[in-house]
C-alpha cells in the first residue's frame, strides 16, 4: 500500500530556517551560532493557540509532512499529518524542527565551526534531549506561540516530548509521547554504544575528520543494520521474509543469502547517503545520558504540569516496551496530571508508531478533539 | 560466587586429538585431512553405554570441564559436569569435542590448507551443523562407542543434537536439546548478519588474508559485543549496570560514560584473543543455514528416533524463545517421541543455560537417571 498520491493532490512545502546566537548549553558549552531547520503545516490561527510540535525520532528530520517540489516521497509522518488527518491542518498549525546536533539542516558537528571555518566535527559540544527542546522553544517563540495545542513524538521524539514537559511545564495544552521513555536503560544503552562503536571501528571515521574526505561507510551502514533489527519486531521479521533466500545467483562467499540479510544491506547503503556519522554518535548520546528526572521520581517533575497526557505504547516493540511507558502513566497518577493511556495491538515493533498508524491515528485524534473544545 | 577450586581438588585434564582423511561435506566438497580435538571426563565403562556428547555453543571449545595443567578457570561448562554434578563423571564417560570449523584445535579456515601449505582462509569450504555431527560420529566410532548414553547441549548445541536426532537417530538413548530451535527466525540470521558485516567491514580482515598479518580486532569486537547483547536479557543487564556511570575520569569523547559500555567493550576485547575472525563468519553461516527439518514437518523427521528427550528452555532468553522449544517438542509428540519439557525460571537470558544452571543441574540429573535404569 503505497501513501503516494497524484501529482495534482500533492501539497507542497518548503523548509524554513531560524538562526540565533550565543546558545547556551546544559553542559555549560556555548554555541555562537544556532541555526533550526523547521517546517509548518496548516496555518496558525490569529490568537497563536492552535500550534501543535511535532518531535522527530533519532534519524528523523524536519520533513515531517506534505511533498517537496518535485519529491515523489512525502515527509515520514504524512499518515499522520495533513488535512482530516489525526494532525489535521484544517485546525492544526503543525511545525516539526531538524533536532540540534543533527545533519539535515540544523546546526550539528557537519556544520561550520565559525571560529574556524572549518567543520565542528568533534569538536562539537555534546549536546542534550534538554538542548534539543531549549532551542525548539526558541523557535516558537520566533513564531509568537506562547502555550502549544500539543506536542507530540514518538520514540527520540517521546523524550523530548518529555523534556518539554519538565523544562516548560506551562507551555502546552496537551502532550504526546509515543512508544518512548524517560530513561535508557542499560540494553538501549548497549544498542546504541555497538552503533558508536561500529561507526569508530572504521578507519575512515579518522577520530571524526572525514568531511571533505570519505565518509565511514562501513561503519555507519552496520550501525544502521543492528538499529533496523531493534526497530522491527521478530513476528514482522518473520512475516515480512521468512527464512526465503535471495534470489540472485552471487556465490561470493558470505554474501546476503537470505532476503533478511539484503534487506538490511540496503538499509544500510540507504542510510549512509542521508546521514552524518558524526551526528549518530552525538544523538545517540544524548538519548543515552537522557534521564528526564535526573534519578529522581518522576512525578516529582510533573507537580507543575497543566497538561493532559495521552501515553502509546505498542505490544509488539520490544526496544521501548509498555512497561517503561507505564512509568510515564505512574508518575502522571501520582502527580494527578489527566492521562489516557493505550497499548496498540500492532505487529511492527518499534516501528509501528511509524507505519502502522490507523489504531494511533484514531486515538490521536479522539484525544485533541478533547483537549479544548473551545479551540476556533 | 567463583566456582574456582584450590589446586588440590582441581581434576586435570588434557586435550586429545583424533583426525582423518577424505572427509566429505554436506556441500559436495571434500576436506583432504581433518582433526577434531577433544576431550573426555570420567571412565568408559566396558560395554562402552555410558559415554554421553556434550555440543558446544557457538564460540565454545572441546574444554567443557576439569582443569588444563596450570588453569586456574575451569572449562565452559563445569559447572554441568563432573563427580556427582548433572552430567556425573562417576557414572558417565562424558565427550567433548571442538566443532569442524572451529579455531581451539579442529580444523577450520585457520588451519593449513594441506594443498597450499597456507591457511584456508576463505578457501575453507561451507561447513554446516550436519558436517559438524558428521565429524563427531567419526569420532565417537574411533573410541567404540555404538550407542551414546545421551547427547547434549545449549543454543548451538542444540542444533547439533538436533542434527545427531536426525542424521543418527539410532544412535544415542537420549538427547537433551537447550535454549535452542530447529531453524534460525530471520531475527537470528539478521544479528549474525550484522557480526559478519562488522568483521567484513573492517579493512583488516583483507577478505580473510589477515593471517600472519593483523586480525581484523576492531571488526570482531563489535561482532561479540552485538551478540552479548542478545545473550543477556533486560532484566540481567539492568541487575548487573542499571544507568551506572564509570568511575573513571576519562573524558575523551564518546569514551564509555556507563558500566554496561565498559562491560561490552572488554567482552569484545577479551573475545579478540581467543577467536579467529573467519570462523566468525562459517560458523555464523552454518547456524543461519540450518534447518534440520529441510522445510519439512520436524515430526516426519523424528519417526525413526529411539531415544526420549529433554527439552529445555528460559523464560528471560529472548534470542531463543521458548516457543521453538516448543516447536521441538510438539514435533517430538506428533512422532510419538517421549519428551518432557521446561521453560525454567532465569534471568540470565539466553546465557541462562552456562551460568544460571541449580535448576538446569536438577532437571538433567533426574532425567539421565530416568533413561535407563538398567546403566551400571
Amino acid at each position: 500500500m503505497s501513501n503516494e498520491l497524484s501529482p495534482q493532490t500533492r501539497i507542497v512545502v518548503a523548509p524554513q530556517n531560524f538562526s540565533f546566537s550565543d546558545f547556551a548549553l546544559e553542559n555549560g558549552d556555548r554555541l555562537a551560532e544556532v541555526n533550526i531547520a523547521y517546517e509548518t503545516y496548516g496555518k496558525l490561527n490569529s490568537d497563536k493557540s492552535n500550534a501543535i510540535l511535532i518531535e522527530h525520532a533519532f534519524s528523523g528530520d524536519a520533513h515531517a509532512a506534505f511533498y517537496h517540489e518535485n519529491e515523489t516521497r512525502p515527509g515520514w509522518w504524512d499518515k499522520m499529518i495533513g488535512p482530516g488527518k489525526a494532525f489535521d491542518t484544517n485546525r492544526f498549525f503543525v511545525i516539526c524542527s531538524n533536532v540540534l546536533g543533527g545533519c539535515a539542516g540544523s546546526t550539528g558537528p557537519s556544520s561550520i565551526n565559525p571560529e574556524t571555518g572549518k567543520e565542528y566535527a568533534l569538536d562539537f559540544p555534546q549536546i542534550t534531549i534538554k538542548d534539543m527542546v531549549g532551542a525548539q522553544k526558541r523557535l516558537t517563540e520566533h513564531l509568537g506561540i506562547e502555550k502549544l495545542y500539543s506536542v507530540a513524538g514518538g520514540s527520540m521524539g517521546g523524550m523530548q516530548v518529555l523534556q518539554w514537559l519538565v523544562s516548560y511545564p506551562h507551555a502546552m495544552k496537551s502532550a504526546i509521547p509515543i512508544a518512548t521513555t524517560a530513561r535508557h536503560s542499560p540494553q538501549q544503552i548497549a544498542f546504541n554504544e555497538v552503533g558508536r562503536q561500529a561507526i569508530m571501528a572504521d578507519p575512515k571515521w579518522n577520530s571524526g575528520n572525514y568531511y571533505g574526505v570519505e565518509i565511514p561507510k562501513a561503519g555507519l551502514s552496520v550501525a544502521r543494520m543492528v538499529g533496523h533489527i531493534t526497530y522491527m519486531s521478530e513476528k514482522s521479521m518473520a512475516e515480512k521474509f521468512g527464512r526465503r533466500q535471495k534470489s540472485d545467483q552471487d556465490t561470493t562467499k558470505f554474501h546476503a543469502d537470505f532476503e533478511v540479510e539484503g534487506y538490511l544491506r540496503n538499509r544500510g547503503d540507504f542510510f549512509v547517503r542521508r546521514f552524518d556519522a558524526n551526528s549518530y554518535l552525538y544523538i545517540s548520546k544524548a538519548m543515552d545520558l537522557f534521564d528526564v528526572s535526573d534519578g529522581r521520581h518522576l512525578s516529582e517533575k510533573f507537580y507543575e504540569l497543566e497538561a493532559k497526557l495521552l501515553v502509546l505504547a505498542f505490544k509488539s516493540d520490544w526496544l521501548y516496551p509498555a512497561y517503561q511507558s507505564l512509568d510515564i502513566v505512574s508518575a502522571c497518577k501520582v502527580a494527578g496530571v489527566p492521562v489516557s493511556y493505550i497499548e496498540i495491538e500492532a505487529n511492527y515493533g518499534h516501528d509501528s508508531f511509524l507505519v502502522e498508524t490507523e489504531k494511533q491515528s484514531q486515538l490521536v485524534r479522539h484525544f485533541l478533539t478533547r483537549v479544548d473544545e473551545q479551540i476556533s
